[in-house]
């Protein structure tokens, strides 16, 4: 059984279920990958804990993971990028196994056939400032690139607030400006490393941006299904 | 918290988790509903249970609502009608109360006006076998009336089987004739009193059938949130 430490936010954890299921190849019911979900938005803000001193998180996400595994999960997935700041310390704190989402956005750039060259990482602003993705995309031989400040606090920031506020059709704008703007600076390919990311970008003429993107929600729900079906 | 018996089918509860976010008034993950979806596909057929013989669900439907209960549930949300057969055992065993989705889809008639007259009801054999609505909404004073044999065999048990199999945009066709025959014999309104059913009939040009609809998700998800925020 999957455990799904979710609720960062409640809509990408359901959008998380949703692609699992629909990823997943079956002619019934019975097919389909058995999963608990723990949605619990009360968990602290990730980015404010990492950025400002906010409250920790960490409490939280071990006692989802915990829960999870009373539940009899057999593995663990996050559909949060920001929560993989605490990875070391929840993989310390459980046997379970945790899928990492950057190693699941990085088979998803494989998948894509883009083996090397600039990537474009979009993020919260706890995300880059932690640098997840860097280490693990270099390692791979990828360059990576962020959005600058300015454009954090005009279009990257807001956007991810206005999904969390259930507006997701009016943050396609910003996120697919933002996206546009790591394109003309020659990614090969952009990263939606925040699972709100995805929620907008989708939910306008994505193609129009003309670049490659990592869904880091269907990248993270194909690893799932790779874990049940391995 | 919210405790949510799901997978069946797990399309079907993912959607649930994803309008139980979208329906709730929120500025910011923390405003969100804490809830843990336990979705497990392997629950034994609930038709064929009722139907044919087939297993029994019940011990399945009893660990789910256990596992939630230890998962620090308050209520429990069912978004699958045809187990609502298995409701007064699943009451009986618990001290948790359980919304029903017959009157989730009763208050939503209400709230779209529809205080009388005949009403058309969509559901699995099962369901209709088990006459799971008649009692409910004919106390209610409401005239229900269901697809005939011949139309569940042709229209509505395959449309159900396909959004079953992720096949979900093909479901949209015999659903919405199935529904469309309702109209034509006097129902004011349409229960889609399947949770596979809504997912059918929102993949094409709905608005076409031309009578006005209950989606049993939405309408159990907001009975879910009357009962978080009251």
């Amino acid at each position: 059984m999957l455990g799904v430490l979710g609720g960062m936010g409640p809509l990408a954890s359901a959008q998380f279920m949703l692609r699992l299921t629909l990823l997943t190849p079956a002619k019934r019911d019975q097919d389909h990958i058995p999963a608990v979900l723990w949605s619990d938005p009360r968990v602290p803000d990730r980015s404010a804990a990492r950025l400002s001193g906010g409250e920790d998180p960490l409490p939280w996400l071990a006692r989802g993971v915990a829960g999870l595994k009373a539940a009899g999960a057999g593995a663990i997935a996050i559909p949060c990028n920001t929560a993989h700041g605490w990875y070391d310390e929840l993989r310390a704190g459980t046997d379970l196994p945790i899928l990492h989402i950057v190693d699941a956005a990085a088979e998803d750039l494989a998948r894509q056939g883009i083996r090397s060259g600039r990537i474009g990482v979009m993020g919260t602003a706890g995300t880059l400032a932690m640098r997840l993705y860097q280490p693990r995309l270099e390692a791979l031989g990828y360059e990576v690139i962020v959005p600058e400040s300015a454009e954090m606090e005009a279009l990257v920031t807001p956007g991810i607030a206005l999904v969390k506020s259930n507006q997701v059709a009016d943050a396609y704008a910003p996120l697919a400006e933002a996206a546009g703007n790591l394109r003309a600076r020659g990614a090969a390919a952009v990263v939606l490393g925040c699972t709100e990311i995805p929620l907008g970008i989708l939910a306008g003429p994505y193609a129009e941006i003309g670049v490659p993107l990592v869904d880091t929600i269907d990248a993270l729900a194909l690893a799932s299904i790779r874990w049940a079906r391995g």
